[in-house]
């Protein structure tokens, strides 16, 4: 399919190795594996800059077309690690603090900017960090006994991370995201899939599954369309009701000069599924 | 009532009979019903249009005062018709494919901008173009048979149809827009209910009688201060807390000097009922 | 603590005695209590504007950490009184009206502005300006019986009242606050509780302690995070995701550069339990 791209602009990961999470592609979904379990898989500088690098990349990747990041061992993410990141960050400058609240915010952005839709699979422990990966995703699986919290405020800090403020309101309500935010309270699986926090409540031993088959699924439809979503979503956040309408018919319209739309109505008339390939 | 209004300012729709959908004024409401009952009621280019155009005039027909769009025969609407619409859209030029999404994006447009609360009456199938017309409703009725479905995916096109990226998120929460915006699955009656997307849930041979009541209860009181609350919902949709306070500041004023406001002052001092006029 | 203050720039509230409210300090909380129950506490031109002050001078006023407000006598607020507002507004001049929305207006601007948490305890009649005061609240904590009614419609007037168009859709969606605010009706405890309206349920009993204890909880928390998330979700409110996200990184980023954050990691290495002091 690469012909069809702007050349020397692609990238190939079939044999991408992080230093820092596992990579796996199966077919067109690749899978994040936050992998050190024994402490639940927290984030340290370099996973931080690792992942935000590898969301950058995806922009350039077209054989992956839909994303699932999960956790090893029973857990999804415990957050910034505390001797590997927040002891550090109490001998810093302002200057390397801000260097560090914009890395992480950096991956939040990278994540929203990449065409692949983001599934996070959640088991266990869901904090910090965590819970912000999982609130940046684009749709997120998860189990009963999940428990996802935004606990900033248990360490002396601020609601506000990497994005906390803005996005967690819009998903689960103004209120809601005031009480996660103030009180830093855990959201068990059940509460959060009444909330559309989560998008499917699972058993543990499905979770991964799940994810990897609602992956699967966006990653065999008309990938170029979940792309223009994906950046619409993004794009109309904070604009106007008429002027997201006209930014919309601009958008429709360049998808409706996709062969995956002719795809569509061809199989439609011959009574056929279609088979879409995302251009 | 018109020797309130400026001069020329009004049409008259009572004995208006439009060619692509069924019309009718119950007192102050007017019943649109999407009328070709054997396809599921889908749309064509020219219903569009003339939905379009009905919508933008109804900001001159000061004797109508709440709307209500149902569909014929127990759906609601089938979205754009497959070989009326998108069989034509798959070879027209890019320029002719813009004109047809701002037109289709123009009847939301004209669905917010007019001063009638308009409420949908959804039963059975209410799918693509057709689920955009229950959302940019103001308030949805609707059975638990009924199925609504953003399925634009299952065309190979994007989720962003008519404003469905910035209006769906505010009504059901930016991960369960998400979902239903990717994955194009339909959401029941039930579910839609407890999301909020539906604001009653009501038996089949009842959605018609509980959607006019319900425009009946609103046209029957104050329909000025009714428009100024609409006119703010979309005005305020992206604008800072503290600026919207000084829009409804003055948006309440206004509406102070109405003589409904009055009404309901003396009718509460002589311990009545007070009966708005709209004025 | 005030050493570390801006010289002059504090105001002492323990020995406040407001006239038109009562006003009592537990710890570093601050209780409201709208104090005419055999009115059902209903807001005069007066309490408007003394409530207004009090919540301006919040800003200056380091000892108060969070505010609880409630109602006595069983009821949270019955809105503006009909005899002392309402009448006296049908007999205003435009100029006049405008200055009483905007007073209204700038008690809801205050609420937002002050760094305290706002948690209301709300029981029994929850109507008008009373379901505002609710809802520019931080957190809500009700019962089964509260009655919260955005009634201005019952009145003759718009929803639009306080910035209400703005806020009620970011807490409980744009289709259930339209419903609201068309309508006027009341919103039971349990239906406000199960949309997010409502933080916690509880019995009538325990209404006040339960807003008092999570005040003190928050208090007890590292206040000046707490007063920068509260900072964020009104800066936010109307911002583009990437713009948030840089405005988290450098909202952080400040406060990791304060004690609390160093005690809360230290308390961490010592295996303790962290104790704030807000600064």
């Amino acid at each position: 399919m690469d012909q069809h791209l702007v050349a020397g602009n692609t990238v190939d990961l079939s044999s991408y190795v992080p230093q820092h999470f596992g990579w796996e592609q199966r077919g067109a979904v690749g899978v994040i594996t936050l992998n050190r379990p024994e402490r639940k898989n927290p984030l340290t500088f370099d996973s931080y800059a690792e992942l935000r690098d590898l969301f950058r990349k995806l922009c350039y990747v077209p054989d992956v077309k839909a994303i699932v990041v999960q956790g090893a061992g029973g857990n999804f993410c415990s957050g910034g690690d505390v001797h590997e990141i927040i002891g550090p960050l109490t001998k810093m400058t302002m200057p390397d603090l801000l260097a560090f609240t914009r890395m992480t915010g950096d991956l939040v952005k990278a994540m929203r900017a990449c065409p692949q839709p983001v599934i996070a699979a959640i088991d266990g422990v869901c904090a910090g960090a965590g819970a912000i990966i999982a609130m940046a995703s684009d749709l997120r699986v998860g189990t009963a006994r999940s428990k996802t919290a935004f606990l900033f405020t248990r360490v002396g800090l601020a609601g506000c991370d990497m994005g906390a403020c803005a996005i967690l309101p819009r998903i689960v309500g103004q209120g809601r995201a005031s009480d996660l935010l103030y009180t830093g309270r855990s959201l068990g699986g059940e509460e959060a899939y009444s909330w559309g926090f989560l998008n499917r409540l699972v058993e543990p031993e499905q979770v991964l599954d799940t994810g990897v088959a609602l992956a699967t699924d966006l990653a065999n439809g008309p990938s170029f369309g979940h792309a223009m979503t994906k950046k619409m979503l993004h794009q109309e956040w904070a604009m106007g009701v008429d002027e997201a309408i006209e930014s919309e018919a601009q958008a429709q319209a360049i998808c409706m000069m996709t062969q995956d739309f002719h795809r569509a109505y061809h199989a439609f008339v011959a009574k056929q599924k279609p088979v879409f390939e995302g251009d």
